[in-house]
């Protein structure tokens, strides 16, 4: 295992310390209990609150700012936070507005939140599952929550700003919610710290096809395939479950798992945006990018969200966080 | 070899074309030859043109917007691009106000811009050489240009916008990449898809100090060590370079080589900012990600810019390009 730490115990404290000095401007490290914060909050507005384990980065932390999240609790590597860092996460958002929570479908994540929830007074929860890869999986009932997790605090977080309720930003993001699939591709393995050996175990010409952002099975190993079928496969998966109408405005998110150079995603971007338009869709809005990672594994995955006038109205508000910024 | 790829030979076109449709509200796509020019031009405006290698993503099409480059030339990966790709981006985005072209110091690169420059009437050219690992490389006489081109770019784009003289311009640009240094680190290769194989080979438990961003040879190569050492022998590097003025102000960059995960480059940042605070410098500006990048090579270099006035008030000007927005 090659990494830039100096301790397997410190990496997540340190790699916060250098988080929090590199965007000093937009965000506030708390420690002990871990959470990071905005640094300007805004009096009456919903508080967005969200958090999971480490070795996603940018998520969540990264989109701590204005136009998205007020907290995100970071656990260890791929290890839920722990309630007490979402109750003090939200006694030190809270303006009055009520806390949305907003959690990725794992089972440890959702305890804890729920956990942290009753010590909350005026909450409510988004739960996020994106990925049509598997049903049920390790860590998961349900679907795992995986990259449109970014869509859904994106545009949530751009309604709380205008001075949604509670109420409207808990039912916007259950609605973006199922609007919005994804699913992944693995070319190799990550390696937890801790661990200091690799999660999966594929062979030179293999991959993971629907592989979860912890290295979780995905539906099959297989062989290396074109740019052009892994995108098709992908999308093939996505599309079955948003059975879009036709001529649907979609938002693409093609994401890097971490070790794929941004040249590679770029690649799939184009199989994705041919496919996609060949479906009859209108690729309205691309992003990609590094934003939901596993660590430093090479893969990807593809995002689809259903637009309509009001997501697509929230996607564009303007945004400032350390890891996306527009319109400011 | 696993990229995500459908034919080694269509790689560029293929990610440029990817790269063209996620972003065209910023840029448009020319094609025989290839160039990625600004969708909006500036009357009168000094043009800003770069180029080199592909395999550096975002560098440096990643960079064409407002505030930062007119256009750029992609290479094939890790070669340089062609004069008559220079000549034409410069017939279509000169409004007048004179080219400046922006150059990273390598043989090929620069034989290949004085080419073009003889036939574009009125330019000039910025010479970026900011990696003080060794002093003569493969590929180059005289230091390479890694990382702290994006800085040069930024920071030149800022004055042209604002209505800079190409002599001055070309004045800011040799000012900043004298007060820039660079040295990176590498802790696996990267494999060119046209060769398929690893470009350097490195021990389980081995890196190189020093390397180039095609993985030329740096100043020794090493085992592995922890990252407070890592950042303690590039920053010695740098600062020995710069010899800064006491409590100077600096910018510093913390650049992925495009398989490092976002998490460990935080540690190296916290690790930098602690040594730079440490040797009375004062880091007023951080900028943490992939932005020179070899391919998937895991590793990261360290930039540090020595600011004045006015390079923070043109670093910290509006920009809006499909890698880096701020402000605007």
């Amino acid at each position: 295992m090659k990494k830039f730490l100096n301790d397997v115990d410190g990496f997540l404290d340190e790699s916060l310390a250098g988080f929090a000095a590199a965007h000093s401007d937009l965000v506030v490290l708390h420690t002990d209990p871990i959470f990071v914060r905005r640094r300007s909050l805004k009096q009456g507005k919903v508080a967005l609150i969200s958090g999971g384990g480490s070795g996603h980065e940018p998520l969540h932390a990264g989109f701590v700012g204005f136009g998205m999240l007020d907290a995100a609790c970071p656990g260890q590597v791929f290890t839920s936070p722990t309630p007490d860092q979402m109750i003090a996460a939200a006694e030190a958002v809270d303006t009055g507005g009520g806390i949305l929570f907003v959690v990725k479908n794992y089972s440890g994540d959702i305890m804890n939140f729920e956990m942290a929830a009753e010590s909350c007074r005026n909450n409510a929860t988004v739960l996020v599952n994106d990925d049509v890869s598997v049903e049920n999986s390790s860590f998961t009932t349900g679907r795992r929550g995986v990259a449109g997790t970014v869509i859904v605090e994106k545009v949530i977080g751009s309604l709380a700003e205008s001075g949604g309720t509670l109420e409207a930003c808990k039912a916007f993001g259950d609605r973006v919610t199922k609007r919005t699939a994804s699913m992944g591709v693995a070319l190799t393995s990550c390696t937890v710290p801790k661990a200091g050996r690799a999660t999966l175990s594929l062979g030179e010409d293999e991959m993971e096809m629907g592989v979860g952002i912890h290295g979780e099975a995905g539906r099959r190993r297989c062989k290396m395939m074109p740019a052009d079928a892994i995108a098709a496969e992908l999308l093939d998966a996505i599309l079955s479950d948003l059975k879009p109408p036709k001529a649907s405005d979609v938002l693409l998110l093609v994401n890097g798992l971490g070790g794929t150079p941004l040249g590679e995603l770029y690649v799939l971007c184009n199989a994705a945006h041919r496919l996609l338009t060949k479906s009859g869709l209108q690729v309205q809005r691309t992003l990609v990018g590094n934003f939901t990672t596993s660590l430093e594994m090479a893969g990807a995955s593809l995002t689809v969200c259903l637009l309509d006038t009001e997501i697509l109205g929230h996607w564009d508000s303007p945004l400032n966080t350390p890891a996306l910024r527009w319109r400011v």
